[in-house]
């Protein structure tokens, strides 16, 4: 009998789709990643762009998981080996049929069929939970906004989004705190970029302004030198040093200030974008919060992950 | 940037299942598939067992199928691809998240999360469609009756458990005549064992009496010895001969016919099973079409599927 492994890999090899690039965007659940991707969807172009959340891949539907010990955010609680899997697929060009969990009434629906474009994009809790799914990426992004702001916007969009009242996301998020800390934040040191967004403390910066953006940038992947156009002096309203990560490694950290002008801003994309050598100038469709609210600083976090994203195809043709 | 197919590839390789065994049972609709799969997931016990009906890699719901130009036989109203990937990974020894078809709504339901035990058998309208999908197997097998016998088990079936009248299953087996003749009928050739369950135009045997079964056991896979057991003798109850298959390669047939004795039967039972090297005898379950009928023919049938599983597990181990 023939070895039906070589066989499989033999009937495998021929006439295969070109790779996706792969992003990954972990953080706790309203940590502002659908905000993120959408701004990166609208600047690459939708057809050239899948993005998925892989918070679909519950093992249990909302009325399973009340007999349950632990709260989505447990590994246990998803088929994180099927998430491995796809997310093997995709970063092959391959299709898979995702699984569909539906929030509104906490229910699986019918699976959807997706095939990798370009770019791929995946946002949820637990992209980064395991050695083989960060094997899949790119790059990676870990959300990390201040505690209490994330839980006003989880507030927010549950009752707003998911029929939720704000009494039950409080007792929620108090549910799932010790999961928080033993499962989503510790994926925060495996990402490439860690983006905290929040109001800066030693300033009173009038209402509506735009919340600071304070990334760290790890040389786990090659960044635009921003050295040769900022400095590292913390007065103005962008600046970049070196500091020492938890793990005593060095890493750059890039401070934008929400009260950044347009113009500071534009400067410093402009330059990221000349290192890039494509045509054409950055997006205008960066840093949109809503249809009326602009974020320079979300606008520059969304150009370094636009500038990644392209490397990395110009590095893969 | 280290590449990341390399990393896939190391995450990947450390503690893997083992392989299954993997049998296919492809076939026409109605064609009896379900009937074999159960005798020989209850002779190896269904803990051992994984079994899975392909046909619920369906692209469309029954209401999207009725704006399209075909059936459900037809290749583009599945997902072969998705079909081709889930059938390497079980395979490998993986799980799947496999899509779930309600037949009775014409749905998709929550799909299902299976792993592969030891022998994972697969029955469906598509199992050896494509070179890939055939790579995945160890033994195949067709399932061919006659088609006005098909017609009547279907006609039987769709009424009884699908909740169809004669005339809708008649005028569905109509439609789905050019797609047979394309796309199912040609994966006959393809199978290791060709299995014909009919009666004997020739004879007139009394109501009631078993089917007899005509098996084209083909040189693709090692075969029990039964030239040493049985002849050619074509006035006996269970005869094997050579012939040429239809594209002229010589292949061995074995008629067992449905008058043959239990005495005869288990006679040719006990020779095949004492080359397998197992100990105890065939089991009592093969061979059973409801609680109270049994048949000699299909006993032999999945005897033989049964020493292929097993021979196919003795050579992996």
């Amino acid at each position: 009998m023939p070895d039906k492994m070589l066989r499989m890999t033999r009937s495998e090899a021929t006439g295969r789709a070109a790779r996706p690039v792969m992003l990954a965007i972990a953080g706790d659940s309203a940590a502002g990643k659908t905000t993120l991707t959408k701004g990166l969807v609208e600047a690459l172009g939708e057809d050239r762009c899948t993005s998925i959340c892989v918070d679909d891949y519950h093992a249990f539907d909302r009325e399973e998981r009340k007999t349950k010990p632990f709260t989505p955010l447990h590994p246990d609680c998803n088929h994180l080996d099927i998430m491995e899997q796809h997310l093997q697929l995709l970063a092959l060009g391959r299709p898979i049929l995702k699984p569909v969990y539906d929030h509104a009434t906490g229910t699986f629906t019918r699976p959807a069929y997706v095939e990798p474009r370009e770019f791929v994009i995946i946002e949820g809790l637990h992209p980064l939970a395991t050695k083989l799914a960060r094997a899949c990426f790119d790059v990676t992004v870990f959300l990390d906004p201040p505690e209490e702001i994330r839980h006003q916007w989880k507030i927010d969009r549950d009752c707003a989004k998911r029929g939720y009242t704000p009494a039950q996301v409080v007792a929620d998020l108090e549910r799932r705190e010790p999961e928080s800390a033993a499962y989503i934040r510790p994926q925060r040191r495996y990402a490439d970029i860690v983006a905290r967004f929040a109001p800066i403390a030693t300033r009173n910066d009038p209402p509506g302004t735009p919340l600071s953006a304070e990334l760290m940038l790890r040389p786990t992947i090659q960044h635009p030198s921003l050295s040769t156009i900022l400095t590292d002096d913390h007065r103005t309203a962008m600046h970049l040093k070196i500091i020492r990560d938890a793990d005593g490694t060095p890493t750059d950290c890039l401070h934008v200030h929400g009260h950044a002008s347009t113009e500071e801003a534009r400067q410093l994309e402009k330059a990221i974008w000349a290192e890039l050598e494509v045509e054409g100038g950055p997006p205008d469709s960066l840093g949109r919060i809503t249809d009326d609210r602009r974020s320079e600083p979300l606008a520059i976090t969304q150009l370094i992950l636009l500038y990644h994203l392209l490397q990395a195809r110009q590095d893969e043709q």
